[in-house]
């Protein structure tokens, strides 16, 4: 199926042939002693992963947008307010998705490519008491990346639950949940994970799960609820088997492998190495003149980067030739500049090489633009990054 | 993982091994043009599958659970009557689930192995106008297959929408959603169908997709919004790439050759092969004189059987003789009974031989329980029907 260039999308990723084979392997009964030893020990690798010790997890078939909905529909109440911060495409869907459930939303926007100021987040906070914000710690569409420690140490001065959208960020970008006050991290499995899609995956506070318990009305959606839940991920981690819907056991075994990959890497190695790679990008961008969407480097995701393309190069002509030389890029997603930039993913698992091979494909499709440069410029420029 | 024996409990089921190594291949992005075309495939075959030519199909990454969430909740607002036809626990579920949406629900409830008479349910239908009728086609707890045909029929003479839960039927009990007139049937991945779980999956009628149309309310959930996924699902059948949530790339490589499978057996030959199924675990337990949940062999399943443990056995100590003579089944599910049955899925792929694995697994079992029983006598004359 899959064709044979490297896959360096902000999801799906390039998956470690250990977690495909755990995928691919027969099926045992989501009951069965094995299956059960697995799962158990999945949720307790999330809270490592996550940086939770004391946070309850929750692994449900679905995508991301599960995700998202599962962590605020178990907090909000009908008239609840919410203030929503949105550097992208997700920040907004995150206020549609909350005036779904009839949560009263302030969005505060931040114009395309930039964060928005801490002390504007303090003012909203100060002048309303909010049950809880969102936060978007990158976002897909514009690969910036918000300062999610300050934002949480905001949000706990004015008793606000913190919601962290951490599809593109989690295991990839540093994230301390308990020590930042993030009192729900949420990602899907296809993201830094490294799992194919199709969980959805979540760590909860304390705090939050004792606003959910102490709510008055019940939670406006069904399979989302907490409560259908919870029973089920304390009895799999105290290796007992529950029921309320058939677990995904083919992913969770995939999942399984997978976290404890990434523990093996352990995750201050695994944030580190994602700063590099990140800053062998920036360089390289920065030495073939490429501007990029996120308007400063310090607040551009470790975990994928958002290239304007150069003038007179649009995406249907480059794209290709980036594919022909072995390597599949995104296009664009903001609808504000959909046609104007690309996104590179490169969270997860991906090697020094897959980075360089990644570079070496851009300049190949530039150079088949056109576009003027000192060809091996850029694989240069990450090179002395990388092995640095 | 999985240990050797033969898992036949009612999903997930034995899974063929071109169906594993689908969903354990490299995972390609949910763009590339051989995805668009796999997810354009798997859509047009679910018509065939649910023989509902004129249907609307949706594959959601989540449970059967939320498949039976997104049946519903796209169709009633707040404050519509929802008759609710229950012949189990998922019968009885779907009412609290649809009460979660406001919906003013009269629940008819069958006795434990029985049907509601369908005399019953045109008198419910005539005295008030409901928007929708929900009928469990099997439900898994008890075994029990409904008339979903007459249901369809006469719901349709008072203009009720039908949703059918066909988690444990579609693809292997006999279903003609456009013929029987049923506006949406839905089901989960690991059962007949064949794929690991993962999968939510749908068909909407035309009529379906319009009284969603016509609602003056917005659907009182996100993720499960036909909204959301409509243009998602008319874009990949027309091969062309849309987004709205990552789709589960490698579960819909894998339904997608299951689908060829199932359409490569042919629909008619499958309702075949599990009523002769049926019959032969019928005709197996009758001999041994096993009495089974469902009160009338013509209302009980073709997917699974739910039979009582003789007397002075129990499930503790019969279910692991049944496993370590080399076959896994389900205990009960129904809390009324919960400890006095137990349930052996044989819905899917299943071979002859299985089903006499099968039976041999729970003679041995009978036998070292000290059951007083002719050895062989089960085998013989489930043997006698699958070969006739």
């Amino acid at each position: 199926m899959k064709d044979r260039t490297l896959l360096m999308i902000p999801g799906p990723i390039e998956f470690e042939p250990e977690v495909l084979q755990a995928l691919g392997a027969p099926t045992s009964s989501h009951v069965a002693p094995e299956f059960i030893e697995v799962f158990g020990q999945a949720l307790e690798r999330m809270r490592k992963v996550w940086l939770c010790p004391s946070g309850q997890p929750f692994v449900v078939a679905g995508s991301g947008m599960l995700a998202l909905e599962m962590a605020v529909v178990n907090l909000i109440e009908p008239g609840d307010k919410a203030l929503v911060l949105s550097t992208g495409v997700f920040g907004d869907r995150y206020a549609d998705l909350l005036r779904r459930y009839r949560a009263e939303v302030k969005l505060l926007r931040a114009p395309l490519g930039e964060t928005i100021p801490l002390q504007q987040v303090e003012e909203a906070l100060a002048k309303h008491q909010y049950k809880l914000m969102t936060i978007t710690h990158v976002d897909t569409s514009t690969g910036v990346r918000t300062d999610a420690k300050s934002l949480g140490a905001i949000a706990s001065k004015y008793d606000t639950l913190t919601v962290l959208d951490g599809v593109c960020s989690v295991a990839g970008e540093e994230l301390r949940q308990e020590e930042w006050g993030i009192d729900v991290a949420l990602t899907a499995s296809q993201k830094a994970i490294g799992v194919p899609p199709g969980l959805a995956l979540l760590v909860a506070s304390p705090r939050a799960i004792e606003a959910w318990r102490r709510r008055k009305t019940p939670v406006g959606n069904y399979y989302a609820d907490w409560k259908n839940w919870l029973p089920i991920m304390s009895a799999y981690e105290a290796r007992k088997a529950s029921y309320f819907a058939t677990p995904p056991v083919n992913l969770i075994c995939a999942l399984n492998v997978s976290l404890e990959r990434i523990l093996g890497e352990g995750m201050e190695a695994r944030f580190a190495r994602h700063q590099r790679f990140k800053r062998a990008f920036q360089e390289a961008l920065r030495v073939l003149g490429l501007k990029q969407v996120p308007t400063d480097s310090r607040h551009a995701a470790a975990t994928l980067t958002a290239p304007y393309y150069p003038s007179g190069i649009t995406g249907s002509e480059f794209l290709p030739k980036v594919k022909a030389a072995g390597v599949t890029l995104a296009g664009g997603l903001h609808p504000d500049i959909k046609d104007r930039y690309f996104r590179i993913g490169h969270m997860g698992a991906e090697t020094a090489g897959n980075l360089l091979a990644t570079i070496g494909a851009i300049e190949a499709g530039l150079e088949k633009c056109g576009y003027q440069f000192e060809l091996g410029a850029g694989v240069s420029a990450a090179q002395r990054i990388l092995r640095s």
